[in-house]
């Protein structure tokens, strides 16, 4: 049976909500098993609270926790007890295994993807890739939010490609339309770097690409994919980030600092909840981690149980999806499969 | 009398929407006058519809407009007869204008800014500055928010010394607080020039450097400034404004399309009134071009009344307070005032 792993131990409010999110996935699908990786006594403590099917859970002991206090590439070279390493070797290893999902420390799971798992054959560099609800109702995939704050033209070319593959594997996106992110939607806009992978991209087979493009479009809903250098990715997940969670500060604030404010709240509450629920990042699971051999999961910090259950689902259509199968043919098809990096 | 030059022409909704909000602003400040650059017969057919003060209100003829169609830089060159060349013409020349404000093209703003008036000495490359409601009830300075795509680490430093004198001459901003945009609020983050930048922030006198952050503290109102080349800044921007756009559309969506829902509507509209107005943005005025020896806003391109009425009492703000003056002595003492660039 596929397999997946999770880290037990990352991210803000583990193992509690790691454990409570991965039995209630175990629920909502049925074809998969989850390996648990940390400190048994805990997260057995957890699981025991919890109604679950034991026979699909598997715990494996650690002793060790890589937190963001540590640096993350000699983290995840020295702390190999770590629920982090312990869990991306037993994806490396176990045939059945499919993906790993972790809440923890971004810049370890991404570090410890790279050197445990290693990257597809042609890629020059993996890169995070959430999927932002948009005004539409769909999802809209961002890449790179954050893995590669410098970037070369290729790169991005690369970029476009691996999440086309992600929006068909995983999203039955027949063909993608694809945007660059940029200061502008005019043809010269960007920096030297971008204005070269326009260019890139404006050539590249299976990238159906619809130019620059701007922050807003990302929730627009015009588009499927937009391509972007990490740090100026990041920027623009933050800051959409930042924006619903001022909208809900201001709801919150508005229905409960008075009476009338509690008042006006049950009557709006069914058209409040909806904008709410829209904007709660928790719904989306993870980031996918996209061009290494198998498929990594970074759930957010401060994920809750619904965070990881989202997360697992998400994992488990990305290999039902031949995600990596995916990936690897479209940059054989672009050209990339030979790539000396 | 101080005098603010007006682009009658520029913008979506011109004339009628900058000759209505300029009218407003005449009543909200009775200490300025306004010069409107524009087809005098279609301003003054608009200026017929409203009850204003014709002391106040000045109107020079103008034969040409420059579109969102023109090239900037060739336009602002070739269309002299343009309402955009002429009120910069005005501005540089008449010792009583103090500045400038266009709803039209931002590149033939900022092309003809720098054209047109000069940058003040020392100054690199000028910079837009708009600002942004935070969380707090403050205003947020984001500086560079789209004029430079590509930025050496020296012309983000001028930017957050740039920004922090907006912040004391307008906003009333002692010390504020400045935070550099990347990937994350480690150190070490960021490419080479957001890394070289970060060390030189950090040594730069005059500025309150409170190091990385990430794009959703640009709403969470901790600081006071935050610096970005232009291309990450821009899609800060406009990722807010698309998600603010969004929030507001569902909003719309959710009390509009039920009986239900405009029953909700009835009892909840003050409060989503004032999350509405929290995200309308035009009600604050427009970007101000920071480093030109005179003060010029660009307001949105969809700018209605209440949006020029703003950037006309930021533009007597900024004057009153002494912008110019304030970011040429802060330069000076940072030691940029000699700079050869």
């Amino acid at each position: 049976m596929l397999k997946i792993v999770v880290d037990a131990m990352g991210g803000d409010n583990a193992p509690a909500a790691i454990v409570q999110g991965a039995v209630l996935a175990l629920k909502e699908r049925k074809d998969f098993a989850i390996v648990l990786t940390g400190d048994e006594n805990l997260v057995r403590a957890e699981l025991k609270k919890c109604d679950y099917d034991a026979s699909r859970i598997e715990v494996v002991h650690c002793t060790e926790v890589i937190t963001n206090d540590d640096v993350p590439t000699s983290a995840v070279r020295t702390k190999r007890g770590s629920s982090l390493v312990v869990g991306l070797k037993i994806l490396r290893e176990d045939e059945e295994a499919g993906a790993f999902v972790s809440a923890g420390s971004t810049g370890a799971v991404l570090a410890g993807g790279i050197m445990y798992l290693g990257r597809i054959k042609g890629v020059m560099r993996p890169a995070l890739c959430p999927a932002i609800p948009n005004v539409r109702g769909g999802k809209t995939l961002l890449c790179d939010a954050g893995a590669n704050a410098e970037c070369k033209p290729p790169y991005l070319v690369q970029f476009a490609i691996m999440a086309t593959a992600y929006g068909r594997a995983a999203f039955g996106m027949k063909y993608p339309r694809v945007g660059l992110l940029s200061n502008g939607t005019e043809e010269h806009k960007g920096d030297p770097v971008h204005q070269e992978a326009f260019s890139l991209l404006n050539e590249t087979a299976g990238v159906n690409f619809a130019g620059n493009v701007e922050g807003r479009d990302i929730m627009y809903g015009d588009l499927d994919v937009v391509v972007a250098d990490g740090l100026t990715g990041n920027v623009a997940l933050k800051s959409m980030e930042g924006c619903g969670k001022t909208v809900s500060s201001v709801l919150r604030t508005e229905f409960t600092s008075s009476f009338g404010g509690k008042l006006r709240y049950l009557f709006a509450r069914k058209s409040i909840k909806k904008l709410q629920t829209m904007l709660d990042y928790n719904r989306y699971g993870g980031a996918v981690f996209l061009g290494l051999k198998k498929t990594v999961i970074k759930a957010h910090g401060s994920s809750k149980p619904k965070t990881v259950t989202a997360a697992l689902v998400q994992a488990v259509d990305a290999v039902r999806g031949n995600l990596v199968q995916t990936i690897t043919d479209m940059l054989e098809e672009a050209g990339f499969g030979n790539e000396t990096v």
